[in-house]
């Protein structure tokens, strides 16, 4: 019995198709509307996704420069405190020839720091001298500005500052005349 | 005039277009080929797109990892002679005040250095003890294993070696016991 019902059906499918072919042309142009419509939106699917590849390479280009160009952000940063030292120790007087050698040491291992430094596009801030800039610069003392120095030029610089690039790792801790 | 001839061209589209549908049917099972043949290519392409917009993805996405892992690379590599100066500078005996307050001073740069650069994946390349292993080692010298050494065991290392997690910076030098 369910066979026989099934066979109905396909019958009445049959019966449903043919009636649609004898209704001349209409459903062709609703075929090839419906066609032409589907292609515009494949097409406009496509362009859209093209358009995402060019972003996405700029993006992605860009995204690589920039992890280049600041790469030794974290390293460069930790390596300050090391340079304090080397120069704290580097200031300090010596009398004999013992400590003259050792000093002679730790004056090359930080000329080869700072080259090392230099290469990754990190640079101590101008300072001493220039004129008072928050951006790179923090004041930590004022004092009076004598007759021969403008308002706001930095007179001392108490930690030296470093920068990567456009970008400040630490500023120049620095005394301002006022 | 020139009106007249455009009056001219519209009819004869008007009479092209009469003469089509005149033509029952073919031209419309073409024009649906064509639209399904066009659709079909231009699906072809959205779907090309789509899957290397999702290559470009992972691509970038390992791209940007591996930048960010090795980012270190090469102001580690530069840090090395440094260190070895530093040490170097340690192993000098002392024995005034002087000399060895300067110590302590590099002692601390020193550990502050090595703290910097294990933070960014930077080790030594363990040898001392070590089987030799010429991906990590280079054997500059070779002595006769004694009774209790294993042969290939690194007894003595001449410069340290580092690795930036799986990549060597430099390999270790070493003497081979054979």
């Amino acid at each position: 019995m369910a066979k026989e019902k099934k066979h109905e059906v396909e019958e009445e499918v049959e019966a449903e198709e043919t009636m649609e072919t004898e209704e001349i042309d209409i459903p062709e142009v609703s075929e090839v509307e419906d066609l032409t419509n589907k292609f515009s939106e494949m097409e406009d699917k496509f362009l859209r996704a093209r358009a995402e590849i060019a972003n996405m390479s700029n993006r992605n280009k860009n995204e690589r420069e920039q992890l280049i160009r600041y790469r030794s952000q974290d390293l460069g940063k930790k390596l300050l405190p090391a340079i304090d030292n080397l120069e704290r120790a580097l200031a300090t007087e010596v009398t004999d020839d013992q400590s003259a050698s050792l000093k002679k040491g730790v004056e090359m291992v930080l000329e080869s720091l700072t080259v090392a430094l230099k290469e990754e596009g990190i640079t101590e801030i101008k300072a001493e001298g220039e004129t008072f800039d928050p951006n790179l610069h923090q004041a930590v003392q004022t004092v009076p500005a004598e007759d021969d120095v403008a308002p706001e030029t930095i007179v001392n610089v108490l930690q030296k500052g470093y920068q990567l690039h456009d970008r400040v790792l630490r500023p120049a801790m620095v005394v301002v005349a006022q």
